[in-house]
């Protein structure tokens, strides 16, 4: 696009839009020129929330989740099992496991995985916090809900370690066929872990 | 996502990045987890961008374009040529047009095409000004560069109509085989007019 149309501030829009997962250079244009469409019912809204999730948006200092207040809802809800503690990488794991509703436990976001190649190693991760909460008194369990990845789980081995010293139980998510998967579309990985996890029914 | 992850303020941002094109309720859920992951190079200079535009970009009651300044910064160009108009349905076409660098004109945005199933008929176009511009005594030439579709079309053949009483030259763009297209991918209509618009070589 020429400098001159729409103005820097159109194309300046673009650029940052293009920059968010999903969106490419030609679907950020696409959206941009939607927000400019519609400029009542979505820029000026999205605009609005934008501002307001960077003004209010903070990382919870107890598990690393993403919320307006610290610590985070979660942290602060009493209904929560406090002796139980999920682990997960991501804070899009925890909105994964909240949709799915499965339990009511504290997290712990380690905002991330190790990955040598990336240059991410257990000093850029959420560890320590992790290991200090495994101490607490009232902490009974620790489940580490890794990604099922060759990264996840060297995290996990490594996580695992450094929680040895806690007198807590830590478990890890099973592996296995998806459910509704269908046994034809999976990867030999999971078709053999499923295998050898089998149990009596 | 139960209403307690995140705040209102996470959910707020999700249902209305998920009304963008391109990005489904699934995407807008990773868009706004990257941008609350990373708020200082990613949310907070897009929330500024947005609010910016917002605040900013107005339709150039002239062209019907969108911009930072009425009239727009295409219509206030003193090196376009001011005899020719390119009338295109939305903003998009324009910027299209205007990548292709194919000619310096003016441009008339009409912001849709005609389209009786969605409600959307003459009067909910940039029609009338379009007629007012085509009286004005420089004026020697509109080029209806419309989407080669049935709704752009009949917009095209209405458009000719409503300027048939004013003094200038009306013409339409080439439809044909795509430039790089490859005749065994191209639908039965392209090809058709390719060949009835034959020319010798």
């Amino acid at each position: 696009m020429s400098k001159s149309i729409g103005g820097p501030e159109i194309e300046r829009l673009i650029l940052l839009l293009a920059r968010l997962p999903g969106l490419g250079p030609r679907s950020a244009r696409k959206a941009a020129l939607a927000l400019v469409k519609r400029r009542e019912d979505l820029l000026e809204p999205l605009a609005s929330a934008m501002r307001e999730a960077a003004d209010k948006i903070v990382t919870c200092e107890t598990c690393g989740n993403v919320d307006t207040t610290n610590p985070c809802t979660l942290c602060q809800d009493p209904r929560r099992d406090p002796s139980l503690i999920v682990v997960v990488e991501e804070v899009g794991d925890l909105w994964a496991l909240e949709r799915a509703g499965v339990l009511r436990a504290q997290y712990h976001v380690l905002g991330g995985h190790l990955s040598p190649l990336d240059g991410i190693g257990p000093e850029q991760l959420n560890i320590p916090k992790l290991v200090e909460r495994a101490h607490a008194s009232n902490v009974t369990e620790i489940i580490l809900a890794l990604n099922a990845t060759v990264e996840g789980q060297s995290t996990l081995h490594y996580v695992k370690e450094m929680l040895a010293g806690s007198d807590v139980t830590i478990s890890e998510i099973q592996k296995g066929v998806p459910v509704g998967g269908e046994l034809d579309y999976l990867d030999e990985g999971t078709l053999s872990t499923a295998i050898k996890s089998r149990r009596p029914i």
